[in-house]
């Protein structure tokens, strides 16, 4: 039988909603334990010495009790569930490459696209710090850079790693699909509009909360 | 036979050294081509239509000629030289959570202590633009959370993952070690002095240029 699965999420976080989007597609149930990050709720002694001690979500936690196992990352998480599906390409190539994608994301693309939706949307301008405010425009470039990077590879591809879906699209589509809250202008990068409408269209797609 | 390796690199870089290293205690030969990022060698039009779009380095090619193939992402070309080795368990919950040390390497590791020893060290602090001397202090903080839970997670454990070396450790090996030319007391973190020591004692250990 297969062991329990509980994420340890904020539903309002694009990092959570990668790994509900990647159980629903396999198939796979997947219970929820809730926290406010705004509240410090990731922070507390507890969630520190029992789920995460980098204080940060999601968390997979695989099976119950004295046993479970917890994974945080949220690309990591996504790995563990597809583990031996589709979604992960064996070949040697393509496997490395959809690695380069989902390491593209978190490095290039999240602190740059999701950052400014989290600062735009739930912070608000007005309250961002000087230090904030001073990195807006080299997010906002570099952000549009993983944007026009995206948009170009898209451009004679279905998908990020050949014609099938795989965990590259999946990590890559939540912040992707929500960047016009922090202010980037989605109709200039028209393939990605194409490749959103495609993951939006697969069977199993759950849209985040 | 197994194709030829060439790594487009800047040997200053750490993450160009994540796969050297790693090719080395796989013992695998790779050719290596060097750039100057300082000088824009990666942002030509050639290197951009050819070798990565993304006009970063470093790049792992395989193979010569209309056949190349071309990997970016120090992470995923140290993932496609492990394949099949010891270096990434085979365990389904092993591999995920190797995974997660290297998403964290990239996320929470590499930004901050990686980017403050490049300033620090290449830049000069007082050539640094405002905007970047407006993030020193978020990033001394966030490195050294990043330090102090690697710290924490080694207090009882040789390696990232369990008994034996994997590519967690590889990958963050390189701006770990070199922590302190961004100014990071590394005195304040005995584990992971021990773990480098571990890590420089492996049979085939080559040191960065």
């Amino acid at each position: 039988m297969a062991e329990a699965l509980v994420l340890h999420e904020d539903p309002r976080s694009g990092n959570c909603y990668k790994i509900r989007l990647t159980a629903a597609l396999l198939g796979l149930p997947l219970d929820a334990r809730a926290y406010d990050i705004m509240q410090g709720e990731t922070r507390t002694p507890e969630f520190l010495a029992r789920v995460n001690a980098n204080g940060r979500i999601p968390v997979l936690q695989i099976g119950a009790g004295e046993g479970a196992q917890f994974l945080p990352e949220s690309n990591a998480a996504c790995w563990y569930l597809a583990h031996g599906s589709a979604l992960i390409p064996a070949d040697r190539f393509a496997q490395a490459d959809m690695l380069r994608w989902m390491f593209f994301e978190q490095y290039n693309h999240e602190p740059n696209v999701a950052t400014l939706r989290f600062w735009m949307r739930f912070v608000g301008e007005a309250n961002l710090s000087d230090a904030q405010r001073g990195q807006i425009e080299a997010k906002r470039t570099a952000g549009s850079a993983a944007l026009a990077l995206m948009d170009q590879h898209l451009a004679d591809r279905a998908f990020f790693c050949g014609d099938a879906v795989s965990l590259a699209d999946l990590v890559l589509f939540p912040y992707t699909n929500v960047a016009g809250e922090g202010g980037f202008t989605m109709g200039a990068y028209p393939h990605i509009l194409a490749w959103i409408a495609r993951i939006a269209a697969l069977p199993g797609f759950v849209p985040m909360d």
